[in-house]
């Protein structure tokens, strides 16, 4: 062991050992953005300290905050060089997921060639839903996404309009990193992503099967 | 708790939440790369599953894969918005680490402006030393790193040549990601960085406090 093992209170609430993000897997949201369509996933990482499950979404002042509801996967066991074909055997469930993204950060870092790590990976950057075990949902691929904000609908679509289904997905992620339990996996949103601003009530969820709601407030300090 | 506790026997071998990396933060390495001096710290994720302290550095089939000899800050307790000077007051020790780099890739994603997730991530890429406790170290802003492979000298630095030091780099790390137990901050490399190929043995250290050595092997599958 390199240094102390993680321990006290917070191991009764650690979510997994990372969060993968998948960047323009929807061909409409790609579009919106002016983004090429991507021929291998494109990758990046939120810490695990942006996860939230409660309290409010913090928008950093001066920052133009999106949000983009998401199908996260959770991981169930430890795998790495993943064939498709055994794929869907590493899930453990899902969750409903918000991948909420500064965007004016984001589009420096894209022009100057920087990683993406700030733009996506504020506190409070990835409210997720309560868990839904995989026995609930029958095909992930088949899924009503949905977003709103104080009442009005901002984002619908379905998960088969994904451009990399979840075998695709969890296949390469675990030919370059291996996938842990607990890890979460941020599929991708679809089209009509916009800003959230302080004092607005975000809602989303997967259709039939869960929702959630978090307030918008201002990042003090 | 969103989805199932972290279980089982990786318990025992947890390193903390996250690995933090930091881009050219040394004047000299940012110029061998023709990269411009940042401003602000150029700020990247390593998933927890790069982390190694024993066994072989894998090289992708087709990679370039650089060495990046760097000091490893470990945070000894949870903070957010940290103000410089209490900074220290949050470290609990340092490592020696390499933050082991598809340089090919991290060409292309900066070309196309897109995260460096990928060329920083693959499994094996974040090897560390020993865990040195605080105290065992008298200033970190004085520390001679370096690197060998096969016995030939690479890498020679010392810390007090950081652009951003160990308090700049905790207060702006904090005042975007809350920094937790066990969390790597890698505070980025000084020059001489160049690729290390399978069937190689590289070296680093912490000049008069750690050393450490890897084989290289190509990755399977
Ligand atoms: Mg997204
Ligand atoms: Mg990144
Ligand atoms: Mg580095």
């Amino acid at each position: 062991m390199p240094w102390q093992a993680y321990s006290g209170k917070k191991l009764l609430t650690v979510i997994g050992r990372k969060v993968i993000g998948i960047g323009r897997n929807y061909i409409e949201h790609a579009k919106e953005l002016n983004n090429p369509i991507p021929k291998i996933p494109v990758v990046f990482l939120k810490p695990t300290s942006s996860v939230i499950t409660k309290g409010s979404i913090e928008i950093p002042e001066g920052c133009e905050v999106h949000h983009e509801v998401e199908l996260g996967v959770v991981i169930g066991q430890e795998g790495r060089n993943i064939p498709r074909s055994k794929a869907m055997d590493f899930i453990t469930g899902y969750v409903c997921c918000l991948d909420m993204t500064a965007r004016d950060l984001q589009g420096q870092a894209k022009e100057k060639g920087l990683p993406w790590t700030v733009a996506k990976g504020f506190d409070t950057f990835c409210p997720v839903s309560t868990f839904l075990p995989k026995a609930a949902i029958g095909d992930p691929h088949n899924l009503d996404l949905w977003c709103k904000i104080d009442g009005e609908i901002k984002q619908e679509g379905n998960t088969r309009d994904m451009i990399f289904d979840i075998p695709d997905l969890i296949s390469y992620l675990s030919g370059i990193m291996t996938l842990e339990p607990g890890d979460l996996i941020c599929t991708g949103t679809p089209e009509g992503v916009g800003p959230l601003f302080p004092g607005q009530t975000i809602e989303a969820g997967i259709k039939g099967h869960v929702s959630m709601s978090f307030p918008a407030v201002a990042r003090q300090g």
